[in-house]
């Protein structure tokens, strides 16, 4: 968003950092061919550029570390200026030869492309582009060399380099600041229109933008009648002796985070948490805190969800309708392995394992009757200690009296 | 951006409009297969829904009329709540077995999927996407169906609705408040990254976002030096003596517009503007206006794009390196028939043949040896009558004293 230098850090930090993920993943050379990005942009693009191509541009990394982009003239300069290819090669009239010279020079064994079934945020190359680039190579060898970077790009997006790492903890510290603003103007009566209004003003005031569609971010759950889930706010309002629930998080910087919070509007000052909030809340914690010490290096993101589901399936509560957890970074679904239920709509996702420096957001919740929706969701890094707390963990559901 | 009921408008607009160009190009089914549009988004969901889906989702439109979505249990009610799809079948493990249904009782003879080799706009539908849904068909007859989308969605972003040509209208004009105020304050030694600066605060200032990546619009061209085309602002400074010349688009409310506009900084106060600028803005203006007048009902993309580019070579100056012409309205670039030459890069683009109703980017420039880069773009929109200004035409190359 602006001519600082971070971005071109973060550039730099990956694009060395893919390098060593293609020796490790024994890929000769990984091609990301991208057009007009404004339209349809390959998420992989923040880590090779940071900021939008025109023409048709093809940005290769090869296992001996040499990088090279092939890009329309007038994009030139700006690709020039990142520092980050040995050759920026420019064309005005088609990529095609000279797309088809380098890769001649360069002779991969083997061309790993932006596509996967499972993994959007690995399947940015569209299947036009595709359609282009097989036509190109039909009359080649490299025609049969074509591979998916999906496990490439599992990998170089979930391993956090130290920067992505602050700029993730500076978005919770933002997200969790905004809902500290929230907390201190809840009030029995106020809309959930009202409530979305308050987040997206703390965002506004500072230029951050949400981490999800403004639309419904915060996504908010008012009582027992809110839709739960990706659900806009559509005016319903807060009652006392009911739950408040908010799903939100600030995209600062380039990267999101991802929390939910639960308020509970006391019948009147003073009364205790009634037992069955209390009793959803403490069923909700543990099961999120057994998922959490199951979030370990090596772990399969399947297994991670396991230990979590039964943990709430345990406490008398029907399981949660949607994975345990999801990798946070550039977006608030970051891709790779997902902390995830053997269903075939999360594909092999979930058959990932967890790395040092992969960053999580765990959630889950309950429904109470008549009183709305009791959800965690905090944001934590792997290390080899165990998941850490990247958020402050709510210890509790706050009340509002 | 807003739970204002605009853009339910026109995503029901866009909706019935879509109806009847499958009828016209005789396809029985259009199918959008889009996940997480956070991460990749199909430009064509802002017809479809307006907002983001997060689980893989289907949205059908059949010739009959009928339009049903497939989604996730939990972007459900925002579906639901847009009144444009008949029917929404909401899943929770897979897409796979409602989408399969759904297919069997509509029983298309033709699946237009959103793909194009030339066409960004109609190329949302990514390879991974491809992958899976030709998996899922292959026991059907219906894998071999599929066709592109293309056509059906040139035509439908072409075919500017009179809500679609009002949004595009207050982004043109928003543009050019932006520029005289710019006007205002540009002076001889200003550097690129304050007229940057100044146009950017506009649009802040007012919860404007620009119509391409934030970081090089406005393209600013500083005197001889400057890279001309997409490139970033860098810190060059103004001189008397040399042009300034903008490339700038505001985006509001969902729509685009992009203009560009030329000064001369004079040597002095009260000379005339020197023989070589205006020689170049007369020859600028000369084919830009050859175009205009090509620029009909009918008329094909690429000989629009000959009429200007022939004007200009005739008047002595090399042609220019680009298209002569683009569509706007979602984006600066906004897909369809391209007013271009016959190079490889442009694909077909080029071939399809210009309709009432589409709105145009036109523009092309010169540089003029040791002052900088003469350069014009307006936003026009075809009638029956012609190419019209939506733009107030740049008359002459403005002069600060």
């Amino acid at each position: 968003m602006s001519r600082e230098t971070g971005t071109n850090a973060i550039v730099r930090e990956k694009a060395e950092q893919a390098v060593g993920v293609l020796e490790e993943q024994d890929v000769d050379l990984w091609l990301t061919l991208v057009r007009e990005t404004s339209q349809v942009k390959d998420p992989i693009l923040d880590f090779l550029v940071g900021f939008d191509l025109t023409w048709t541009s093809a940005l290769l990394v090869d296992r001996s570390g040499r990088r090279v982009a092939i890009v329309g003239r007038f994009d030139g300069p700006n690709v020039q200026r990142l520092g980050v290819y040995d050759e920026v090669i420019l064309y005005d009239e088609s990529l095609k030869a000279p797309l088809l010279n380098t890769l001649a020079a360069l002779d991969p064994r083997s061309i790993a492309l932006n596509y996967s079934e499972s993994d959007p945020a690995a399947d940015g190359l569209t299947y036009g582009l595709f359609r282009l680039l097989s036509g190109w190579l039909s009359a080649t060898p490299y025609a049969s060399r074509l591979i998916s970077a999906g496990a490439v790009i599992n990998t170089l997006r979930g391993r956090k380099t130290s920067t992505e790492i602050a700029r993730i903890r500076a978005a919770v510290d933002a997200t969790q600041t905004a809902i500290a603003e929230l907390h201190q103007k809840l009030r029995p009566g106020m809309a959930d229109t009202e409530i979305a209004d308050i987040l997206h003003g703390f965002a506004q005031a500072r230029g951050y933008g949400t981490a999800w569609d403004w639309e419904y971010c915060p996504a908010v759950t008012v009582g027992p009648e809110s839709d739960f889930g990706h659900g806009m706010p559509v005016g319903l309002r807060t009652t006392r002796g009911q739950l408040v629930h908010v799903d939100f998080g600030i995209l600062r910087d380039g990267f999101a985070a991802d929390l939910q919070r639960t308020w509970y509007l006391s019948e009147k000052p003073g009364s205790a948490l009634p037992p069955d909030v209390a009793r959803a809340w403490e069923a909700v914690t543990g099961a999120l805190e057994a998922g959490r010490a199951a979030l370990e290096p090596g772990a399969a993101g399947w297994a991670v969800d396991a230990a979590a589901r039964s943990s709430l399936v345990g406490s008398g509560y029907p399981e949660f309708m949607h994975a345990f957890g999801h990798q946070v970074g550039r977006t608030a679904h970051d891709g790779g392995t997902v902390l995830g239920p053997k269903w075939e709509r999360y594909g092999d996702s979930i058959l990932g394992i967890v790395e040092v420096g992969n960053v999580y957001a765990i959630e889950l919740g309950v429904a109470v009757p008549g009183r709305g929706y009791v959800s965690r969701e905090e944001n934590v890094l792997v290390t080899d200690e165990g998941a850490q707390y990247l958020s402050d963990p709510q210890e509790g559901v706050w009340v509002i009296e």
